[in-house]
């Protein structure tokens, strides 16, 4: 059926009239700007007097020793508080997670304890009762977990061997498509999720059972989130007629998200141009002035830059800070060949001038050489001024997830609204190496943590037999670690479902199954080490490798040296094989990463001294970086290294943190700081997965 | 490894020394007994004492409208009350539901609304926190359930063409082995539980995950019971020393499973000739006398006979009364040969003097031809003393399962914690006779609720038309029944777990699928017309028939005429071959039963007229019951009708409700007036199901 709300006058129409499909709305509607930033317009008085107010409350927070105030009683729905402003006569925008600004909400779905320790750690006492109920008759995610796991995976856990595994914190890396609520109104949102239920299949499989329950969740979640817009005097039922509205109407989707959901990472999408449409009507129409717009639109990131949850030190500890990941993908090429980049894509790193530098919003942008001139010039000059953009490869992900994806978190990949993603966390491969040397025995710890495979016994380390060795650990801790990531999913889906951000998803939803890697350059390294010198193996009383001497010089990945790079390639590739042969929850397709942009130090204090010469408790390399001053033949070599690492086995991403002074570079308007994906050889197909990409929207083309 | 408690002092060892089997515990101890009632005593005067204040308390409860005192704040749970007594001085066996004396407890892991109605409907007032947190964060059984259900579903459920699903209640129809308590103690029985943790599958599938999550709830459980039974006063870590022990353990473990669910059917299992073997090794010992014995065993039953749920007006309306179906089940032959009869046999009937007769605990006699004459002989005179013994056919039941099962509800048969049910209530095929007639639209509303089959367009009905179109409605509505079925166990299973009962049970349960049938012989008398006398149907100006006229006599059930006995037989064997086409929930086995002891008056009531001259409304008769004056040639041509009905495809029950006066059978010591089950013809082995039979402990004989 074709709808025709008056809210859509003007657009074209496409695939999008009938069904839900915003990405066939911003293809047939959308206009790529190719001129300057000359247009934009500055902070207007009420988006200075806001502002004022924010950096008040923040400098309070901080005096307040980081949380300025704490829910400890009203478990959070979407629902839950009454509504809450900054100066209602002001904001343009309007909506908080509670009835406070910048008051942390009390979620305890994923685990009562963690809410707890977080109120406590903050000088916050939970609710007796609200403890009772969640310890007793309304279980957690944290609880189901820690009931299913094996003695095995919590000896991996606690030796962390198997790290940061969101099992006591929401999974995050779902991205709502929180677009549609503008486009379309909840009714018709809701009217769609009728139709999927209708359309189960028949017979009542106990998968069949699930998705009609968690039908019956979305569409209550979105009449939830029908309400709290009303209690700000707003009925999102209908389409968003206007910019006002829908930045509006797509921002209370997105704070339903938050206010359901304190995930690891709750990501916006790709909003910018789908705005701009809207933009770009009202100001041809002359419903707003540019000063207005831009007034929007820093209202709404104001607010996004006001999202906090209530999390523990060490949650903190192991983020390097308190981050959300409030990632918004900017620009990229669609697969028509015409770019992305809108206006509104320059107002919103504008912000960062109107109300200056800030890591939250996460502003991502969807780096392509086709990216037009003018744009890529503002985007250097921002990252210049502001160091507060973060790049990403969209000639590499474009290939995989077409031209709607967007980034959650930091670098995962997602098409909006048709894909999501169980996250993993890390499997720590530099400690796995030492478990195949020890024959599983923790060598920080001395327990036998991994299966009681032969040790290696002699003095200096044969090749081949670590090796061997090595690739039977890593396919023991693959198993171990896709079964406690089975038992994590299962249980999320099952006590801290995400009802609002998946009633913004297709029926039939892609998972991915992110795993991740950490530790990979300190394992080329080391086996480059045991390989190509003398690495010789130092036991303590309990006949333990606990040290190493390396004896020589050995080739180092980050210097375009095959010998080592292939090591590299072979352990990631290797690993990836070895995930594959294990059952995935949920039809979820396997995926790693090579990510650990902070958590390296973390990492490294918990695993022992590696044959690389890496000291016990040294902090690896972020992410796919080499070790530090170990590239010495200059930054091309070094990326060059990181660029050989297979993506199709590290499809959720590889990162290299690389920093580079201006002058490196000859020019000082192109500089580029923070995390790049990198992978130049995977233009030629080998990476992507065909079905997917086949699959996409072919009948809007 | 082999266990020795100093408990177990005097008794046979056996697998059960090593494994937990109660049945090899019996098998190996037990003492039959072929005396008479003679050596049974009188009540003592703390049983009358007590007994009075129980009479009392009831009385209060009757002039309360029914119930005296109802908890509307605390959820109940094992731990949850504190200590009741009537009088600890005098009470050898303590223990209540809740902190007082027939103070009903409040349960609403079911459904709030339906504890929310129960406490209204009595004038008790739900604490508004526990509604909303019910509400909001702890979703129940009746939620899960009604998101999960289609249209189709809800239809059948309003037209009551499916009736009575326990979607709003706890199914019930599980029984704990309690005697396990007793036997091992708690601590051991952890430890059994934690080793079958231990070898659960290693890669972690939805159903590895979901029974490690539950072997982990019932290891809390049995904690839970353990620390109730403590704040009694009494440590039941390890297994009990004597009788008194031995009651009291297994009482607090039925007590626990009492606090923890609100079943239809809460059922005992089979404890007198598990407590025999320890009040003769006390009688032998000296330990206890008789006197003392008795007395215990009698302020046991007192505690049974005040196990109480609150329930709703309509929940006592279809079940016609406020039925907790306690089921004990006595004596039965032992697959050795031996009878079961013990002196703990003769105890139990003996409370119905002591206390005086009473419907619950339902004291249920495992009839056998071969009991030993002194005990049907007492058995015949309690009955007609007390009218409160319900009989059920042991030589029918031992062939499917073996000597240690037990009657849950009034006629379920099941292997105690080796089987249980999943509660099905009933399929009307009574109505469905009408749907397949009128196209799926229901008579008495005339909406479509069926799939629109062709109906009959004919003035008069045409058997061979009719009986195809019947068939093809039986195989829809097996469909939808089942799949209902299947959504309301996964979501019993996901919020409202048997957490004790279930940790009373071996690992690997094997689970009945029960479904129900309602209408027998209104099918079989109305096919019966159609074929040997004329039917005419009478339609509405809608064009849907509501009336028939009958031209002509028929052969009638229950008359031991194969012409329409036949139609019975095939009637049930066909549904029974279309619910078997179905998946169900769980790797479970389908059965069905013939049950409907009184609710055939409800069933009747939303019934339009019959081919068969039943006006609508009009009651059907209960479960495989000719109709009422039907059966004109005797009681014998009676039964013998019932008893051609194939009981391999019935094998939850059939159940025939038939009174006598003394005079018909000429003698007046041997009446039995109740609910029988009859297969005479079952005994030519047909109707088992041989696997489970052989697999009974085969390696303990």
């Amino acid at each position: 059926m074709k709808y025709n709300f008056e809210q859509w006058h003007g657009f074209k129409n496409g695939t999008w009239s009938t069904e839900i499909s915003v990405r066939s709305f911003i293809k047939h509607n959308y206009t790529p700007y190719d001129g300057d930033e000359s247009f934009l317009e500055k902070s207007t008085q009420n988006t200075v007097d806001l502002w004022d107010k924010v950096l008040d409350l923040f400098e309070q927070e901080r005096k307040n020793g980081g949380v300025l105030d704490m829910d400890t009683k009203v478990v959070s729905t979407i629902t839950s508080h009454a509504p809450a402003y900054l100066d209602k006569t002001k904001e343009t925008i309007v909506g908080f997670q509670t009835d406070k600004p910048l008051k942390r909400a009390l979620m305890p779905y994923g685990g009562i304890r963690m809410a707890e320790k977080a109120c406590a750690d903050n000088g916050y006492t939970i609710d007796p009762e609200v403890k009772e109920f969640f310890s007793t008759h309304r279980k957690t995610h944290n609880a189901g977990v820690f009931d299913a796991y094996t003695p095995e995976m919590r000896a991996c856990r606690s030796s962390h061997i198997i790290t940061g595994l969101p099992d006591a914190y929401g999974r995050g890396r779902i991205i709502g498509d929180y677009r549609r609520v503008a486009l379309y109104g909840v009714d018709r949102l809701i009217e769609d999720k009728e139709e999927q239920k209708i359309t189960t299949r028949s017979a009542m499989y106990y998968d069949v059972i699930r998705i009609r329950e968690e039908l019956s969740e979305q569409i209550r979640a979105l009449e939830s989130l029908k309400e709290m817009a009303l209690s700000y005097g707003f009925d999102i039922s209908k389409p968003a007629k206007d910019t006002k509205e829908a930045i509006q109407w797509l921002y209370f989707a997105y704070l339903a998200a938050v206010k359901e959901q304190n995930g690891a990472a709750m990501s916006l999408g790709r909003t910018s141009t789908f705005l701009d449409i809207y933009s770009k009507r009202d100001l041809e129409n002359g419903v707003y002035t540019e000063a207005e717009i831009q007034e929007m639109v820093d209202h709404f990131i104001m607010k996004l830059r006001m999202i906090k949850f209530a999390r523990t030190p060490e949650y903190n500890q192991l983020f390097s800070g308190d981050p959300q990941w409030v990632t918004e993908s900017i620009g990229g090429i669609a697969i028509d060949g015409r770019h992305m980049v809108t206006k509104m894509s320059y107002r919103y790193l504008h912000t960062l001038i109107n109300l200056g530098p800030a890591p939250e919003p996460n502003l991502t942008v969807l780096w392509s050489t086709r990216l037009p001139e003018n744009f890529k010039r503002y985007c250097a000059k921002i990252s210049i001024e502001t160091s507060s953009v973060q790049y990403e490869n969209d000639d590499l992900m474009r290939f995989t997830h077409g031209d709607d994806y967007a980034i959650a978190c930091c670098v995962s990949s997602m098409r909006l609204g048709k894909e999501m993603q169980f996250f993993g966390a890390r499997a720590n491969l530099a400690k796995c190496l030492l478990y195949a040397i020890n024959g599983g025995v923790d060598e920080m710890s001395g327990k036998q943590v991994g299966p009681k495979y032969r040790p290696v016994t002699s003095e200096y380390l044969d090749y081949d037999e670590v090796i061997e060795k090595y690739d039977n650990m890593m396919e023991w801790l693959a198993g171990v670690y896709v079964n406690t990531l089975n038992i994590i999913h299962y249980m999320h889906d099952k006590y801290c479902y995400e009802k609002i951000q998946m009633a913004l998803h297709d029926k039939n939803v892609v998972r991915w199954f992110a795993t991740g890697i950490a530790g990979l350059s300190v394992v080329a390294d080391s086996l480059s080490a045991i390989k190509y010198a003398k690495v010789k193996a130092i036991r303590n009383e309990q006949g333990v490798v606990v040290d190493y001497e390396v004896e020589g010089d050995f080739p180092k990945y980050g210097n375009d040296d095959d010998r080592v790079d292939t090591i590299a390639y072979d352990i990631v590739h290797k690993f990836m094989e070895h995930i594959r042969k294990n059952h995935t929850y949920r039809e979820s397709i396997p995926t790693t990463s090579i990510l650990t942009i902070t958590s390296n130090v973390v990492y490294g204090k918990y695993t022992g001294a590696t044959p690389d010469g890496r000291k016990k408790g040294e902090a690896f390399a972020p992410g796919a970086n080499p070790m530090h001053n170990r590239d010495t033949k200059g930054a091309v070599a070094s990326l060059s290294s990181v660029s050989k690492l297979p993506f199709r086995d590290a499809q959720d991403g590889i990162s290299n943190t690389f920093s580079i002074v201006p002058s490196a570079l000859g020019k000082d308007d192109r500089i580029l700081v923070g995390d790049l994906i990198i992978d130049f050889d995977c233009a030629n197909g080998s990476c992507a997965t065909p079905t997917l990409f086949d699959d996409l929207d072919a009948n809007d083309e």
